[in-house]
């Protein structure tokens, strides 16, 4: 059993999508021993800028000679989606930068929808595998705070993973995780350790879940 | 006169996103033939990677000692909201790449976003001042199709320029853009074509109005 885990915060210290997936994490090794969990962080070791070359290659005829970069950006798209076709279940920790997709994770999505493997039909790429996000969200997103409505991240992924590549998706989310390190935050700091404690026990419940539902599938 | 031109597009020849921005920025020219235009062209010069030091440095106490790499972001933010600010009509060209935002344009973004003068409140950075966006969709979005609501761009352009930054946005779009490219698109050539004749001429006029409004309120 191969669990895919994807980190995407540029921070290590403090990091709240990191321990959330922890969590989940735990309770998928809890339930599988003996599994292995493929890691690739985009946080800390970002792909190489090799895309607008991919793509540019992928646009010539089967036959065309092909640049150095080209031919290693399609071998690194290949290798990532390999990686990610090869697992059974799917961690995709994903912190919320200015209201939208961490840079380096749109740069892998780019990256990997070179390959032609992408251009299957919809829903069918990892078809029926479970996935759990776990978002961390710098500010607070509640209905009627002034924030309601700018979580662009949450309509993208589900789009990606869900819609395009076919995972079953749930989410754990934690708010304000700012409050830490933003001053102007401070007052709400009581708040946001109460919602890391909630979605921690999201994350422990959609992980215990994830791990379940592919024995049941096994 | 200043009109802030960016572009986005990874190609240049048979760029749809950089020809609909030629229609405005012809119209702008006309009206203020003595105007500048800055330009920034993201899709061929992609920013350096400095926004996760950026970050960290933006978090350390005004006396903290800064990395080389903290401080080289810090001044690029700043240059560019500086280059940005100066500036009193607005034309973005961008492509949709993967139904999201283009990675260089996120980059982009994000690291004018370590800048503190980004935290003024809501609509005030930029207030009041016109822009066109022009977008280039490789597919087709429009109402009943397959890829309807695919468009992930444009909610999130609405936000951070017209939302946060107070914009006013106007928006020309030309659809199945990669019909010239894609065989497997070959039969929509004829509409893709019909499209694009369209979108130049709502750039043309959107330029025309862009200049316009300029004059209006000078």
């Amino acid at each position: 059993m191969k669990l895919f885990r994807l980190d995407n915060s540029i921070r290590t210290e403090g990091s709240v999508s990191r321990r959330l997936a922890d969590a989940v994490e735990q309770q998928w090794l809890a339930q599988h021993p003996h599994g292995t969990v493929i890691r690739r962080d985009l946080g800390l070791e970002p792909l190489p800028p090799l895309w607008p070359a991919t793509v540019a290659g992928s646009f010539l005829p089967p036959e065309a000679e092909r640049t150095p970069e080209q031919l290693a950006g399609a071998r690194l798209a290949a290798e990532l989606l390999d990686e990610l076709q090869s697992a059974d279940a799917y961690l995709f920790a994903v912190p919320i930068y200015n209201w939208g997709i961490p840079q380096h994770l749109k740069q892998w999505i780019d990256l990997i929808h070179t390959d032609p493997r992408t251009r299957a039909p919809d829903g069918t790429l990892l078809a029926g595998r479970p996935a759990v996000v776990v978002e961390a969200r710098g500010g607070g997103y509640a209905p009627g705070t002034p924030r309601e409505g700018w979580d662009h991240v949450t309509p993208y992924l589900t789009r990606i993973f869900g819609d395009l590549w076919g995972l079953e998706l749930s989410f754990a989310r934690a708010e304000l995780t700012l409050a830490d390190v933003n001053p102007a935050m401070h007052h709400l700091r009581d708040l946001a350790a109460q919602q890391l404690t909630a979605a921690e026990a999201v994350a422990t419940a959609h992980g215990a879940q994830l791990a379940q539902r592919l024995l049941a599938s096994a």
